[in-house]
């Protein structure tokens, strides 16, 4: 137990997987919230596309578990989601509306809103972090509040507090690894099953792993997003996806797999980020290296100066995931 | 650069490999420590088995590389070390004296007379935290200071603060990894070149990665001590070294790691604890696994409730991968 114990007001924007996962990990982790870190945590509001929900004593768990099952918010207000951020008294806004990599928004909005009217912001929206960042930051310090984000890249694997925290007593020089659960999922297909490209993608989305529309996966540009992330939090790049050198993985071929296991190697999607090289592209990659981790797993290697190469390797997707690095978040900031 | 710029004096008390490269560490980074996180450490006591130097305004570099270079302290005043932390006014005592398991001195009597004069306490010494962890962390928190102590396991690995905070939103089953270097660089050699036993140790030796007396490591007690502080700091389980059962890898020959290759496994030596195991044995790992890393690297995977498993791949070892955790850690206190 650290600290006093205190009660957290927190609304919940974005009420699809994601944020319905942290309602469920909230309500299910309330007595050990309480008997560890001496948190009483209420959801006093939360939104979707449909309309807000607010009740500022905090939303019962049946509720919530309502809505959850019909997919839908039920409105008991007028409210919109922003003018709730604005209106509602609350400590922390857990923003989990989709990320859109052009704009930002919804999301980049809600985060303003909620900066501006001081309240902490814990987020697993990529766009606006990759697109604001600095700006994002600058606004959340003015205002005495946080802006973490741990969930954007790597899902439950800490790669972001591991650089900025962990590893504080050291310099990061690179970071290098594989971001998206679903390009190594296909590829791990392809080479043990000697599958072609669309069929493991196929395979890949009848179990849910491939999205109906995979394209931002295949084509590289979510381990980009991931990797301007990382360039903006770890090395103060100021960069945006646009600066990213990206290739995909469409054009593999089950013989390319081959070859590169005869010589030892596997094929896997690489991102990589240090302050000379932005990039997202297949790499050889040595059978037992470090980065050659199967399925759908995530990995990273971190370079440093003093503590040498670091790896981490966890699950990168999934709403229960994404919940567990959101709470560990809201856990930074209050316990 | 978060918070307000401050000065910290610290001293550091055993100032052989570890507490001099603690010393080298925060000079080559002064700057960076000073424009990252506002901080100017001024290092204003070291002591050694041969007495004790402070000078209140920061003992010179030069003054500390002399020292290093002659692998002793030329002593300034009369004060001996538990006098030093006591009397002189500083924050901080970086405890690096070499660890007892027997008795935990003389680095439990150093971390007790600092935490009662509310001095924070970061230490790379296992004896006190795996003997006396309770009573050290209340003391801490009745007087207001921290003690920490990433550098006790797994050296550059951050694997505590990767479970106590990283992960803080999920609970952890368990840990279970490879937390000697020494080991797992004997039998990596007896593996991969079908050394003998003695043959692969007296290798470690040369190359200085076993120590001249390496029973320590060989028989696991190394091990066992590492995993009764996890079991402290992450389970509450106010374990000692006695509670762990232990076998080490002295008997196995490399027969044994050849049947092992043959059915597609390696040996390696285990520690894992949870609520309901503390156990230190060579196991079977399958090629490929997490825990199959090789050389001198440790390895530890968590596994939790919702976040799933995360495994950590790190240097285990060497004095400037200890200084880099006990920056780290300095950082978290300060930063």
């Amino acid at each position: 137990m650290r600290g006093e114990k205190k009660t957290v007001k927190l609304s919940i924007v974005g009420f699809g997987n994601v944020g319905g996962s942290v309602a469920d990990l909230i309500f299910a982790k309330r007595s050990a919230l309480w008997r560890d870190f001496g948190l009483d945590i209420k959801i006093v509001g939360v939104a979707d596309a449909k309309g807000v929900f607010v009740e500022e004593d905090g939303i019962p768990a049946e509720k919530l578990r309502e809505f959850r099952a019909k997919h839908r918010v039920a409105p008991n207000t007028d409210l919109n989601a922003v003018e709730m951020i604005d209106a509602v008294e609350h400590d922390l806004v857990v923003e989990a509306t989709p990320t859109n990599i052009e704009s930002g928004e919804p999301g980049l909005t809600h985060i303003l809103t909620a900066l501006k009217a001081r309240r902490h912001v814990v987020t697993s929206n990529k766009g606006p972090i990759a697109l604001h960042y600095e700006r994002l930051m600058r606004l959340a310090a003015d205002n005495g509040v946080q802006l973490r984000f741990e969930a954007t890249v790597g899902g439950a694997m800490p790669l972001i507090s591991l650089c900025l925290e962990n590893l504080a007593g050291s310099e990061i020089l690179s970071v290098k690894g594989i971001l998206n659960g679903t390009c190594n999922y296909i590829l791990t297909r392809m080479s043990e099953e000697k599958l072609p490209f669309e069929h493991a993608l196929r395979e890949a989305q009848a179990l849910g792993i491939a999205e109906s529309d995979p394209s931002q996966d295949i084509s590289g540009e979510d381990t980009a997003v991931k990797l301007v992330i990382l360039a903006n939090a770890i090395f103060g790049m100021n960069a945006s996806p646009k600066d990213v050198s990206v290739q995909g993985i469409s054009e593999i071929t089950p013989e390319a797999l081959l070859l590169a296991k005869d010589a030892g190697y596997t094929i896997k999607l690489v991102g990589e980020v240090s302050r000379e090289r932005l990039e997202v592209a297949p790499r050889l990659v040595p059978k037992g290296d470090p980065l050659d981790v199967k399925g759908t797993l995530n990995v990273a290697t971190v370079k440093t100066d003093i503590a040498g190469d670091i790896t981490i390797v966890g699950k990168g997707a999934g709403p229960k995931e994404a919940a567990s690095a959101i709470l560990s978040d809201i856990l930074k900031i209050f316990a």
